[in-house]
């Protein structure tokens, strides 16, 4: 992770049983971080195994990927909690991905919290700070969004001497407080590759984006996320990897 | 593990979310191992915490005991999986639950198959190869039943370099073949204590058990096995323990 | 339900699997109406099954008793959802278990939310005419909370023309808003079958009861509820019962 | 039902949450009949009532298609389970379809159990005899697969007043005794458009087929079946369609 360029980010293993979903195969070979799902919110054991070699086969590291358990809603309600429940459901998932990521000879290399469960972290600093004392136990960096305010996260992670890596979001579109657009929002999913691109270069160039209303908000990032199930998820794979290897 | 004396073990953690089952809290001080669900028959991250800190407690020794994905069932339901499904969500369960008892400062220290698992590892090799193959990435004994033809199995443990551990049933009628008696057998489940003290001592003086039908069985067990769920349970589990400490 | 003396409500069929709850065989000889849950917080078609024909036994009246998906918090979870997926998952449940009682000769008499969806059909009134539009079609009455300000929610029922039954808690104090005390209050679960006795006594010989802060609240009721999980349920089924009797 | 010309049939409805499966807008203009699935290999009440909408725009009769509990599976999976619990479990099902029906202003028209469901019933007589007694109540014909001994079949169903729909596949190939050949052998899966058309054609015009190994097998059926996740399943079904239209 002590890389000096940005890296690319994607959620992947979120098919179940026989259910699929993303486009895994065509994006792994253009990311460097593969967030998997843990089982909670998508994915079971077979994927789990199956996104692991995947990643191998490309040389692509592994993060768990962790939720609040809700396959319906595949993780994106957020489901009322105590911190200590969080803390305890996340190292479950974690640990089982890393068992399984032993058993393919690898093992994981950061933790990235998925849907409601990530935004939840955002909002709430004592879900944030279960988080860390649940992700220390790895040893591994806590993937977070790459905030203004990056300071009062950094203090609470330090004292569980967990890293963060910031993440920054290319295909989606931000407000002026940092944070990301609702989904519900019009113009909140950048769906033209020359727009993604762009903000990507704004991210990486000049470290800075223009929000939805036109103000420029200043972003640090260590890595940018793709989603995957974005119909033109290949084609910005493709684009931002090329970007990023100049 | 290393011991000459028989370790009585216990399934445990089978509440999940408000349900609550078995007498955990009764039964822990007695026994030596303690089989902790892993959220697929019974179980969640809270409940499997909590198993883990009773034991602590007690200083029992934590075994994981995964099973078929199968709440509503208990895990007492045959699902029909390939090898490979039952080593990577064999995988999967025991690495949540070390996960949790790194948490708690703990470890596991063995493997004990649940239900329908346990009775498929037992008739067909495949399966009892491919748990094998998934206890032995994580350095630990499988408990398996105590049969009179035990070498079929060690000869394949040793392949994986997997311990075995040999479990004999006090509160359970044995078949002459070495198996047990189904549960809807009359006289299948001993619910008198005194019966089961009985066959716990000719296991343990004399290695050995009479049979439902009368036939005298040789056992040679490891660890003697009680289940929560008996109504006498923390009675039996008081008296074996004095019978064990002589 | 067109009586004038108040009837005895009771949460029942919450077993799930091999998991048991509530004391459904001792409390329902002293009940006239069952809320049989659905298979979302708890149940499962055998368990409704052989709750509907221990209703049977006692001539109790079936209450269908839906809630958001959630085993394992037992439906206590507030999940978030439009008011569209609350119709559709409602009917949903409604209509299973009204095929179960068709099966067994019966059918069900009205409707009770259970947990928090019960709770948000109280405080949000878009949710509350979800329930009465999804439970218009079976042609039954919705069992709300007996609240002050009942007429707010007999408008938007009558629209529905869905009848409502208003129940009061006995075992459960009350703030003066007219809204039940959070169980996390002390005091907010009365466990003494006297304070019990009393507390319906207010309401049925006085539609009134005595706030947990010593106001006193109007509270005009068609239907008493006591909880099968309270340890003195029995007991209080059977005072209640005397009581109303009379 | 009551009609001269075979109706075309298609699994439907089984997406899951934000999973989707098969291609339902595009096959339902050219099919008959859809079978919908109920929640418990696939589907959910969202996706259920929307894939009743679109039958209703296209005049598509509706079928529940009840399965064991198994979304991991899909459903494929045989889980033990007594008569009993399958009679239980397919009324809770269809119950709760017929309710979504209804809440949409029309009903079932029959009901087909999915898969491992579907093979059991075939195999198992008394499952069969289980399934006729829950069907019976909804007072619609059972769906089975168009066998030469259908005289034990209608037998049984006659008991229970319960018409059944005998139904042919065309995407897949026959063994001799008349059963499906198991989709892992070679050709047991018709993947060619043209293969298709002539078994369906062998069907309708000369009530036989030609099976994998060469033998001629009388086929009289009332329904043919085409499986909705075949990747030339829009094209066969308009093949199919305009077939049966002449």
């Amino acid at each position: 992770m002590e890389s000096n360029k940005l890296l690319l980010n994607c959620d992947m293993g979120e098919s179940f049983g026989l259910w699929t979903m993303g486009q895994d195969a065509q994006v792994m070979p253009y990311i460097d971080l593969t967030n998997i799902a843990c089982g909670f919110h998508a994915s079971d054991p077979q994927v789990m195994v199956s996104t692991i070699q995947l990643a191998l086969q490309y040389e692509v590291k592994i993060g768990a990927h962790p939720s609040y358990p809700d396959l319906q809603g595949f993780g994106r309600r957020s489901i009322p909690m105590s911190v200590d429940e969080i803390i305890n459901l996340t190292i479950y998932q974690i640990g089982a991905l890393q068992a399984l990521a032993q058993s393919q000879g690898t093992k994981i290399h950061y933790v990235k919290p998925h849907g409601a469960l990530y935004n939840d972290m955002m909002c709430d600093m004592s879900i944030f700070e279960g988080l860390c004392e649940a992700v220390s136990q790895f040893h591994v960096p806590l993937m977070v969004l790459a905030v203004p305010d990056r300071d009062r996260l950094l203090d609470i992670a330090d004292e569980y001497d967990v890293p963060l890596l910031f993440e920054a979001f290319i295909d989606r579109s931000y407000l002026a407080n940092g944070s990301l657009a609702a989904r519900s929002v019009k113009g909140a999913v950048l769906d033209r590759c020359e727009d993604v691109v762009n903000q990507a270069k704004q991210i990486i160039h000049y470290q800075k984006v223009t929000t939805l209303d036109g103000e420029t908000l200043p972003i640090e990032a260590d890595t940018l996320c793709i989603h995957g199930d974005n119909p033109i998820a290949v084609e910005i794979a493709q684009q931002i990897h090329s970007l990023l290897a100049k």
